[in-house]
């Protein structure tokens, strides 16, 4: 439960010439799934970066490639959120095939007010949003 | 004379599931060689960024694709000045292999004041050398 | 009528430190409208891989940039075939948010014996598909 | 000692509307600073894929972010193996600007027959290779 999931499908921007995706892209659809599950819950990133000067930046990467996904197939990534510091969130991601985990991560994002590229707290409505469903 | 060139090594994050360059990724090299000739001119783009307040965006590409560029080749990408407006510059390139044209392209890039987004006129310092070489 | 449209939502992965949406990446967005339009006619570009030894290549792009998409935005790309050729298709093209048109292109296609990279026959149920939508 | 360098410059194509190297193409860079290292040490991998079937993939990759580069910046892109296993190769790199380490990452390849996607054992004479440099 709590599993925020977005579809994606590959297209030759995403592969290589080893014919399936390229490492790199993957951590591409895992952003979308998690900009998608933050609009979900309400966030807009613009306006936030427009109206509260705050962003959150990738801190930290751990991804396992399992299996690869190729030209024209339907993926599924998934996202949930696993913690949540003081302006820190962790997030536990896969990359889905039907029920075939192709790629897992954890990712680890920081709020930054933007003006300074400093770590901020994350603002009370934020949290509240995001502890509701980790 | 006066045609800039520029070495590109084909990676596999520019290659696709074809086992060619991805057509977008030509527009890439194109630009490391137009970024790379304004720096031998004495351009830094951040400088002028910061300095000046103005950018040089792309307007108008024609792009022909003659014959594939593969994973691991050496390319040599190649810019030429061919007319030079009062807010526009234009770019005559080559990305070839050895002496074979793999694509060829007409780029037009104009001069933005970047905090309105809107066209400049070139500065003469810069238009003098860009006349200089064209 | 007859123009298939795709929506495509700009995320950070599009954009550069500009602002807007890479130049390059219009293709991107352009080439996933063709993509699914092919789809939308019954057409999976991995199939007529795997079984007719056939892909479609971009041979030419004319692209002119009127307007930047930024960071975000949700934005439509549309394609319109205009020309049937023996071995080449012609796609009207542009990218869209709401009625302002941000890039309008015109790309051609052509079909290709995969195995030996060279240009062959469109396949007459294909080229079928493609003229009663042109 | 037995750390390899590679020059990377950050063009736009690098970079997202954040200002900043977008977080996944660090993995690009360091793909090509590995590619490189192989190549000094005599591998070229489209050879390798044609003479012997095999060809290296990611496996794994744990990345830490740790401060932002920027448009036009030059970074040098390091490589050091640190173990040699029965089919995989675990790199230590690093991002840098002068020396400032930008981001740190562990980067395990394993070595695939590439006909079955399968986990091969590393040839002798690449093994000798990358065990003379570890």
């Amino acid at each position: 439960m709590n599993t925020f999931s977005w579809p994606v499908r590959v297209y030759y921007e995403d592969t290589d010439a080893g014919g399936v995706v390229y490492y790199a892209n993957y951590l591409r659809f895992l952003e979308r799934a998690r900009t998608e599950y933050l609009r979900s819950l309400g966030f807009e990133q613009d306006s936030l970066r427009a109206q509260e000067g705050l962003g959150f930046v990738v801190k930290h990467v751990d991804i396992d490639y399992r299996s690869p996904a190729r030209f024209n197939e339907q993926l599924q990534v998934d996202a949930k959120i696993t913690a949540v510091g003081r302006s820190s969130i962790t997030f536990s991601q896969q990359v889905l095939r039907s029920d075939t985990c192709l790629a897992s991560a954890t990712v680890v994002v920081v709020c930054l007010d933007l003006e300074q590229f400093r770590l901020r707290s994350i603002p009370p409505f934020i949290r509240e949003a995001f502890q509701r469903v980790s």
